[in-house]
This record gives C-alpha cells, sequence and structure tokens, in this order.
C-alpha cells in the first residue's frame, strides 16, 4: 500500500502521527525558504509542508520541482497549521514532509483541475480522464453509484431478482433505430443491441420470475439530439400477478426511498394525474408542478369579442406569472420575441398587467374591457401584480408553445428551485398516437401495453380514444420512468399488432417467441423502466446528464477521447461477409 | 395485488386464515368427489383441495378441467392437511378453495415443468421461458443475484465505486476477435463492443477514481467451446496507490465474503504458489488443491536403465493413486485406453502397483526391479494400496497430459466434492508466452501487464523467462479470477507494445489515448476480474455455467428462443452503407 491514509481524513486528532500519502500535486506555493504542496487524491486535499530549517537541502530542490499534477507519495508528520481553514476538511492540520517520492511526472494539463475549470466541453472529453479528476464530474459518479447501490437495496429486500437478459439479441424494425451487430459464425445475419429488455423481461414473467429488475444499458441509433446518448442505462423492472396499483405503490416507494436516501429528503404520496389533466393543465405529459402557473382556457372568455386572432384559434390558453405586472414594456417585448423564436414558434402573445388596485392593462385593450379582463384574471388565478400572458392556436400547438413559456418564466422566477423534488404520477396515457406524417398509429409505450378493460372495441372505432394501462412517473418536469400493464393474452397482443400494421408474418418473425410463450400459461404481469442517467441528474440537482457519466459520447455519437467509431481492417469486415456500400453524398 | 400470500409461505399457524394465491397448476389429482391441485410460484408449492362436500358442483367441474401450466387465482380457507408432508415447506397446511378463476389456460408444454424433466438441452433452451419455472434453473438465477449482490455489498463497504464504462468502443486487432458495431452517422466506421473495460478501468485509475468495480458485459468473437458464451459477466476491479499484496489481499476478502455469505463456508488464508510450481506439481496453471496426487518428477529414477521410451523423453512424471492397487487389468487398461484418445493424446501409460505388503508390480518389470519401484513410490508419495501412473514425453504436453489423467482420477474417485472450496492464488506468471506457430511472444495477460521489477532488462535476451507481477484466483481447479499490476509508465509501456509487435503507428493508433493519459500523471495500479459465470457456477456447486445463464447461447452463438442472429432488411443494411458478401465456400 502506497499510503497509510487519504488526503481527506487527517483531523487535529491526528497530530503528531506518522503518515505516508500518495495523490497528485494540485498546487504549489514556493516561498523560497519554504515549500506547501497541496496534495489531492479522491478523498480530499491535505497540505504539505517544506521548509529550510526543518528539510534537507535535496528534499527542498526537489519539492520546488513539482509540478501540477505530478503523482507523489509522501510520508511525514501531521502537525498543527498555524492559520487554519475551517472550510476545508483537513484544514486543522499540515505534513511536515520527511520523505518524498515523485511516483510519476505529468506535463501540464490542458485545463486547469478544478471545480470552476478554464476548459470547455470539446477539450474536457477528449482529456476525459482529467475532467473525472475534478470534484464536480468525480462527486457526480460517486453519487451516481450511492443511487445505484440504493436501487439495488430497496428492490433485492423486496424480493426481486436481478437477472442478467442479453446483449446480442434481434432486430425489430418497430420503435427506433437498432444498433446492430454482424455474426461472423452466422453468415450474412446480424444480431441487435437491446432498446431495452422488454421481450425479455416479459418472458420471465412467463417463466415465473415474478420480481424483476436489471440495472442494464440500452441502446438506440437515433440522430442525437442534445443530452440524449446512444447508450443510455435504465433501471427495468417487472412484476407478476399485480395491478398497475401495486406497481404504482412500489416504484413509488423506491423512489421515497431513494429522495430519503440519497438527498434526505421525506416526500408525502405522489399525487397522480390523468394524463388528459396533464395536457390541458400543463401542456405536456411530465408537468414540473413544484410551481402553480397552471393553464386556464380562455376560448368563453375571448371569443365573444372581435378580436380575430383568438376567435379563429382553436384554443385560447392563459397563464398568471407570479408577480409580472412588474416587467417593464421592454422585458414584455423580449418575452414576445422569445416566444416567437423557431424553437417555440408562436406567432405572438397577448398580455394582460393586474395593477395592484385591481384594475387591468392589456395589449388588447382595443377589443376587452375591465370586465372581460377580470374574468381572464379569475380563469387564470391572476392576482394584483400578475401579468396574464395569453397564446392561441390549434389545441397540440398552442399547449406546446404554453408549456415552453411557463418553463422559462418559472426558470426566470427562480421557480424550480433543484433542492424541491416534486414527483408525480401521470396516468391513462392514450394506447395510440397518431403519426401526423403517415396518418397511421403507433403504439404510445410499445405494442405490449394493455387497452383499459374493456375499450378493446373502441380500437376499431375510435382508436385515438383509447387510454392504456399506461404510467410516467415525472420528477420536477421530467419523465424519470414509465411502463405499462402488459397483454398476456396472445389473442389480444395479436389484434394488438394487426392494428399497428403488422401482417401476421411480420408478427410471428419478430414477435412469435412472445406469442408462443403466452400459450403456455403467461400471467398478468406489467413494469416500468427508469431512466438511469436523467434519474441520478435529477436526484443530483442538475439538468444534464453528461457528467453522470464517466466517458460519455458526443452529439455525433463519437467517443472523441479513444476515437471511436473507427475504421476496420479489410480483413474483419470479410470475415463478417460484409463490404463497405459508400455512396456519393448528392 | 393478485395474492395475498405466495405458495411458499403457509403453514400450521395460518390455519383458519382466508388467503388468495395466484400461480401455475404443477399438477392435480382428480379422484372425482375429491380434485387436489399443486399450486406453484416462485416461492413454492401450496395443496389446493376440492370437494364435492364443501365445493359447489360448478366450481369441482372448473377444478376438473385445470390443465398442467394453467395460470389460476384462488381464494379459501387455510385447512390442516390430513396426512402431513414434512418433506414440503407447506406440508402442514391445504387450502380449501372457495373462489377460482382462470388466468390463462395453457397447452402442455413440450416437457414436465419438474426438478428432473425429460426435456433434452436443445428443446429446453427454445423454450428457456418454461426451463426457468424449473427449480434448478430458477434457482441457480436466484442465486446468481444472491453473489451479485453480496459482490456489490462488499466491495462497494470497502469504498470502491462502480463505474459503467461504455460498450460501443473502439476495435483493436489485438487479443480475441472483436463484435463490432457498424455506425450509421459515421460512414464506413465501426464501434467494437468491449472484450473488457481494461483500458478505461485504467484510464479511471488515471482520473483518479482509486477504487473501481463494475459487473459487466464482456464479448468476444471466438469459435465457441463448450461452455463459452459470445457474451460473459464480468467482476471488474481496479485500484490505484496499490501493490499486488494489497490486491491479494482485498479480492481474497472478497472471496472469502461470497463463501461465508453464501455458502456459509469459512476458508483460511488462501494458499499461494508460482506458476512454476502449479505447473511443475500439477501440469497447470490452475491446479485443483482438493485432492493431493501431486506429480513426481520421475527422470532421475527411471532413465538409468535400458527403458528407451522413458530415455528419449524430456520429462517422465507419475502420480499416485490412492487404492488404485484395488484396480483390475482391464480398469487399468482402460484407464490406458482413456489417455490414449485424441483430446488427451498420450502415447501410452506405465504403471506400478503398490501392494499392501510394500512390495511392487509393474509393466515395466522387464526393466526396472523392485528397488528401482519403491524410488517411484517415495518421489510419488505412494503407499501401499496405492497405483502409480507414468507419463512421459516433451515437457509442456505430458503435464498437460498428467494433469488430464489425474483430473479423470479424481473425479471417478470422488476427491472433486463440490462442498469442499479449496481456493488458491497461482502468482508470478510469465509476461509473455510463445505462440508455438508463429513464434512470436504475445502478452500472457494482456500488453499492459507490469513485468517484475528489474526484469525489463530480460525482454531483449530472454523474453519466455519475464515473469509478470500477475496472478489468477483458482478455486477447485478452475480459474475464477485473474489480474496484473500494470505498467505506468509511457515509456515503459511503449516498450512492451514495441516487443509484442506493434509499430509505433499501430501502437498509436490502437493505445495512443492510454499512452496520452500516462503523460499527465498516472498513478501505480493495478486490478482483477473475475468471471462471474464461472465463480457463481462453482459457489453453486455446479462446473457448468449455462444454467447460471437466463438466456444462454448455443454453441454457435444462436439463441434459439428468439432465432438471432437474423437477417436484416436491405433498407437497414443501406442505410449502415454495408453490402453482403457472401462467398461461394469451396
Amino acid at each position: 500500500m502506497y499510503r497509510s491514509h487519504s488526503c481527506g481524513e487527517l483531523k487535529a486528532s491526528h497530530i503528531n502521527t506518522e503518515v505516508t500519502l500518495a495523490g497528485w500535486v494540485q498546487k504549489s506555493r514556493n516561498k523560497g525558504f519554504m515549500v506547501w504542496v497541496d496534495l489531492r487524491d479522491r478523498y480530499g486535499i491535505t497540505q504539505l509542508i517544506f521548509d529550510e530549517e526543518r528539510t534537507p537541502k535535496e528534499m527542498m530542490e526537489k519539492a520546488k520541482s513539482l509540478g501540477r499534477e505530478f503523482v507523489i507519495q509522501v510520508s511525514g508528520t501531521v502537525i498543527e497549521r498555524e492559520s487554519k481553514n475551517s472550510k476545508m476538511a483537513t484544514g486543522a492540520i499540515e505534513v511536515l514532509v520527511s520523505k518524498l517520492e515523485i511516483l510519476n511526472e505529468a506535463v501540464t494539463p490542458p485545463f486547469t483541475i478544478e471545480d470552476e475549470t478554464d476548459g470547455g466541453e470539446d477539450i474536457r472529453m477528449k482529456y476525459r480522464y482529467l475532467d473525472i479528476r475534478r470534484n464536480p464530474v468525480k462527486d457526480s459518479l460517486i453519487f451516481r453509484h450511492k443511487v445505484a447501490m440504493e436501487v439495488r437495496k430497496y428492490l433485492s429486500d423486496q424480493e426481486f431478482i436481478e437477472v442478467e437478459t442479453p446483449y446480442l439479441i434481434k432486430s425489430t424494425p418497430e420503435g427506433a433505430r437498432d444498433f446492430v451487430v454482424p455474426s461472423r459464425m452466422n453468415e450474412g445475419q446480424f444480431y441487435a443491441l437491446p432498446q431495452s429488455p422488454q421481450t425479455f423481461k416479459q418472458l420471465l414473467m412467463v417463466g415465473g420470475m415474478d420480481k424483476y429488475f436489471q440495472i442494464v444499458k440500452c441502446f438506440r441509433d437515433e440522430d442525437l439530439r442534445a443530452d440524449r446518448q446512444p447508450e443510455f442505462t435504465q433501471i427495468d423492472c417487472e412484476m407478476a400477478f399485480v395491478q398497475q396499483e401495486d406497481i404504482l405503490n412500489i416504484f413509488e416507494g423506491l423512489t421515497r426511498h431513494l429522495l430519503k436516501e440519497v438527498n434526505g429528503v421525506e416526500v408525502d404520496k405522489f399525487p397522480r394525474m390523468l394524463f388528459d389533466d396533464a395536457m390541458r393543465l400543463y401542456g405536456n405529459d411530465k408537468p414540473d408542478i413544484r410551481f402553480g402557473m397552471e393553464f386556464g382556457e380562455l376560448n368563453e372568455v375571448t371569443q365573444h369579442k372581435d378580436f380575430g386572432v383568438f376567435n379563429a384559434a382553436e384554443l385560447v390558453i392563459g397563464i398568471a406569472v407570479p408577480g409580472g405586472n412588474k416587467y417593464t414594456r421592454k422585458e414584455i417585448d423580449n418575452l414576445i420575441k422569445w416566444v416567437k423564436r423557431p424553437q417555440v414558434g408562436a406567432l405572438g402573445m397577448i398580455y394582460a398587467r393586474v395593477n395592484e388596485d385591481g384594475s387591468f392593462k392589456s395589449s388588447v385593450d382595443k377589443f376587452y374591457d375591465q370586465e372581460d379582463l377580470a374574468k381572464w384574471a379569475e380563469v387564470t388565478g391572476a392576482k394584483p401584480g400578475d401579468l396574464v400572458c395569453v397564446l392561441s392556436g390549434d389545441t397540440n400547438k398552442v399547449r406546446a408553445q404554453m408549456s415552453a413559456l411557463r418553463m422559462e418564466l418559472a426558470e426566470r422566477l427562480g421557480l424550480r428551485d433543484p433542492k424541491v423534488f416534486a414527483p408525480l404520477w401521470v396516468i391513462d396515457f392514450p394506447l395510440l398516437e397518431l403519426d401526423e406524417e403517415t396518418g397511421h398509429y403507433h403504439a404510445m409505450h410499445h405494442p405490449f401495453t394493455s387497452p383499459k378493460p374493456g375499450q378493446l372495441e373502441l380500437l376499431d372505432t375510435d382508436p385515438g380514444a383509447v387510454k392504456a394501462n399506461a404510467y410516467d412517473l415525472v420528477l420536477n418536469g421530467n419523465e424519470i420512468g414509465g411502463g405499462s400493464i402488459r397483454i398476456h393474452d396472445k389473442k389480444i397482443q395479436a389484434t394488438m399488432l394487426k392494428h399497428l400494421g403488422f401482417s401476421e408474418e411480420e408478427a410471428k418473425a419478430q414477435f412469435g417467441f412472445l406469442m408462443d410463450a403466452f400459450e403456455y400459461g403467461a400471467p398478468p404481469h406489467g413494469g416500468l423502466a427508469f431512466g438511469l442517467d436523467r434519474l441520478v441528474a435529477i436526484l443530483g440537482g442538475q439538468e444534464t446528464i453528461r457528467d453522470f457519466i464517466a466517458f460519455p459520447k458526443n452529439n455525433s455519437g463519437r467517443d472523441v477521447m479513444i476515437d471511436a467509431p473507427a475504421f476496420i481492417d479489410d480483413e474483419q469486415l470479410t470475415e463478417l461477409s460484409l463490404k463497405l456500400n459508400i455512396q456519393e453524398k448528392e
């Protein structure tokens, strides 16, 4: 062992102890007659001291030669520090060095290894191993480990069994694009990497495994949006002989356990909201309920006048911005600009100030009188001092726009406190979703999701109206988990696949093994999967996942540190019975 | 919830309780006026009873209609059983059913779902979800979960952090063949699936993460030998600021913890054996030391006579088979046939019986007298009643042959008791291994393994003699883990790669990121990886891993249940800039 103690543990009680430490030189101060070195390891920083009086000359010179990030081993005596640093765990002491060994030298790192670094995203990704030395990244990875351990402990205590499902499986064109893996031993054939272990966990239920979980990597070959990774980690769970209520209870328990153990926060029973209500009140299916600003639907109180914009709209929505009446005209103009950005896409925004005396001043006073505006305030819940912002248009679009505005305003108003946790179940999702481009319905969750009892018949007449036994767990405006009760009846599964446009042959080729399995006594079952990367980030008080992943890829799916993907040898290709087929791009 | 209790928990203390159970019909006995059903779930079996007197007629008929593996839900009263079954956990009671619901019917399964099944390997693989219902497989998977949990608990308590490393990495021609993954977004380029997270865990050490572990899937595209899987699971570990001794201690601690928690076995400090001694005494680097039968080298006591076979041999080895003198001539002839099988490859076997009176009778009495044979007995440790078996030939070959014979004899003699655990460290492995075919040396462990201090110079003069800081953990004749102290100096790493035949460009292209990382202050580090599949199997008292893997592949790398790998659409290929290149086989 190269050390007797870590750099984070020496306290006043260690004074006069002989210790050996090893770590990296965080920085050093050379006053000529004295040299201080901050020695860093995973656990903290300890100050080392060398001085002319007590340190041999040769060692003094060696100490002066130490550069940033040199790896050294020192032995010495713990002594009391003259000027104590109460902000540092080891601030009461320093180590007077009697032996110094340089274990490895270091060239100057391309960015400073400090909490606030001067390194940009790209350079930090290329030298990720140096970035990991920084507390924000290191602590995020340790935090992730802690969360994963608590997940495993909780579920294991509840008799869940972690079962490893295979990574080399079969490609299914349904859903997102698969990553595929050519098989050398089975010429011309490919495995696929799992987008999720969905069918395997269902087979485990058929196999009687009853309570399954797995923390598992999943893969999706999508064009990457910001903050998406081609490989991501799921907490994948499934239970047999349960109804929706049982699943909600178990995983609410898990989430509450994590909030308590990891964040020290006790949370009451999670509220539940119908999908339809979430869309109506918040304009999206993962509302952030840490703050209000619920939507008020204003059609009735706006469409009785001559204002054509509102009259032509399918939906008119307003929200009350708390304290928004203090915004200057310029600030409001900027807000209007903000909603008109292509990313949001509104054509404009109407507003009404609610003055402290209860009177109103709107941007459409020409059309609406004080009585009208009072109704706007009533519907949106606006109080004196607030600002009512109103958008209008097609239902889906205007809801999305207002949702974006609501989140932006909350951000600006500091209402999205990362230390406050507001979990929420959103339930009764639609079974199907209309693809506006193709005009076809596809499964909103996945093709194994069970429709609500008695709604199967609606599939023929009004497919969009069918609700599913499907639910999402939302935390602070992020979907952290989602799942459903599955179909466990072969006939219903066949009907579903037919409605999703699978021919009988396609259904058999892709899901035949699952349908076959349902013949041999499939129990009622259902489950849920959490996105671990995001869950960890949110529990850690962050909205971006990158620092919680040790070696993330960039938005082109590249690992810039190891420079992957890369070209492979022709020989390797030939062995795999493959040829490149690169076409000139137009 | 479909049940108030599991099928494994009802005892006499539950008598008169109303319960609801759900599960599978294991079997039913219909006596006309009475029907008994064994209801099974993951936790056990509970006997249900229906009888003419107490069960309504309609339910009686329904009960009679239940087939094997039907999924049912029942409510009823726990009653005392007339003829108790003390072998069953629930053998004191039965449930008098008042409500019966068939949740799902089942067709007759292709094999019986019992501990001893009539299903062959192939059919059980195809219907793996049914195989998992059988106790031997189900219990193995639960056992695996338990082992993995204990590994995580132990390492986490020792401040190890589980860090997830990427699955989509870069192909390196070194070592076994990679599985590759074409990248759609980076045309013509490929990711590779990791054979192990080796370089990433070393980068984590450079990153200061200090104590890392991960239970992680790894991939090797090898022609599969029996009991190998293309995807397998490793407990991958690495530590910084440690010497070999520290690593052995930590992971000996882990193994001892597992033996205690999982098997209830306390094991003393693990013995350590030099690689050279293992080869000399047992003929292989993973000796089973649950029993003796160590090799005796007989050159000195055999090569002084006119027996040409021995005189021409590089090495003559004997072992003493305890009690082997009782073998008949026919049994010994069969043993000779066994060693002459092509899988073993010996040309013959000489033997000497040690009679109870201490006299000898050998197959080469023409050449050797009693005095000679007494020396054979002395060197091999043979006692009256034993049999000395002798093989001769080239050192490497004869050691391998004798090792095979030793294991076979131990098996026959019942010396390989799966309930006895004999762990062993084998240390001081050679750094390099000569490839007999190419005449080149390659890394025995991997190219990042550190040579023993002071032996670097030998690389030029006698590469085969260089020993490494490399070690294996052996349990009952199986390598369950292996590792090494790594090189952490860029120059030494470059020297090693040169000796392994990498040009400077190849070294840079493949391991440049690691060598770069070593410039920025790499700490001394080392680690170890356990093969989880095998570790679990051996702790579970088995030698084959298949039942400890939920969904294994067959020897052609196929998942016969889901029928993967499979052909993919041309469209998918085109998107990946690939074409099939299937050549006529000669």
